[in-house]
């Protein structure tokens, strides 16, 4: 079992362009970020579409979803606002009612809420102990596959400044969106080494292994 | 004819550390920028030494040093302590009595010079009419080669920013710098498409077009 993430970056470091919203969770020009991804065949039927394209990517995107027993999310990426949840309705993720993730959800969030199970096997816990004890459930959850932090890039860098995450992929694209989230921030001093890179159509992908 | 440059980044986008100086010209932490480069055969034959190993970096560095008919590089890459030059000894930049371009170099300075001719065809033309003067004083003396823009950031930041610049290649490289000079800041609203990408041991090469 490794922990790992991955996640698409703008050329000039950002996860997410500047004002994120609900209407654009990725902020002003974050869209750009995943226009490789979901022209992608495996992508789509990801999300229960077809169509699509297969090129290069498509291999990486497969192996990138595969073998994922259990995820780690921080509470903007799940969603709902800041502060205590509500029932009015209740926020129940970006996703729909099948979210694409098919396995236990670790949310990270200052606000205790009872687990939310959706269809396709996703469900959702609501871990307020902390960082460290939502990765310890997910890796228990996840058995001998692997932990996936879902992101955003506060949860990332996170785990990333405890030595927690053992490799990560980015999804380099050509897009500079200028100000936003930086996903190489507060990180600490991290020593890498390159695993492999492949170049596919308006992305470049490439993984590192976190040296210890 | 095409305006280009490439430079080393490191994967949080710096292109030097931070506390740059004569003795460390690429910053703390910034030789790991050339760690990829410097045991390349193509490169030390450049240097005029020999040994080194053959990898998918050496055509890529065949490339980017082939077909330059004119550069155009910034004070501080040149060298030499900001203000006005001194004999005493003059410098004549940090890559000794044959320096590695073997073509006209254009330097941005405020401070007039006499042109310095070294050895194996490299001739330092010191430009104080400004950015755009000295780019066109290298697309005549290019003729139908191509003009690189050397470096450093703020010379690279200029030319992307004033829409002067064609095409560029990064040699991403899995180092972590944290502080220092960025690259991609300060460019303005920049549109790119990726033209190619090619892993190699310990760094990613990847070229992008610039869209008008």
């Amino acid at each position: 079992m490794v922990v790992r993430f991955q996640v698409a970056v703008s050329l000039d470091g950002f996860l997410a362009g500047p004002d994120q919203s609900t209407q654009n969770p990725l902020g002003v020009g974050g869209e750009g970020l995943h226009a490789w991804l979901v022209e992608l065949d495996v992508w789509r039927r990801l999300q229960g579409e077809s169509g699509g394209v297969t090129n290069a990517s498509s291999p990486v995107v497969e192996e990138a979803q595969s073998n994922v027993g259990a995820y780690v999310m921080g509470r903007n990426m799940f969603g709902g606002g800041p502060g205590p949840w509500t029932d009015d309705p209740p926020w129940t993720g970006w996703w729909g009612d099948d979210p694409p993730y098919h396995a236990p959800v670790f949310v990270l969030t200052h606000h205790p809420r009872e687990p939310l199970p959706m269809q396709g096997g996703t469900t959702f816990h609501f871990v307020t102990e902390g960082a460290g004890v939502a990765l310890a459930r997910a890796k228990e959850a996840a058995g001998d596959q692997d932990v996936m932090i879902g992101g955003g890039a506060k949860a990332i860098q996170q785990y990333l400044a405890a030595g927690q995450v053992d490799s990560f992929e980015l999804h380099i694209t050509p897009v500079t969106l200028r100000a936003g989230e930086r996903l190489l921030e507060d990180v600490g001093d991290l020593r890498l080494e390159q695993i492999r890179a492949i170049g596919a159509p308006g992305v470049t992908h490439v993984k590192y292994r976190v040296v210890r």
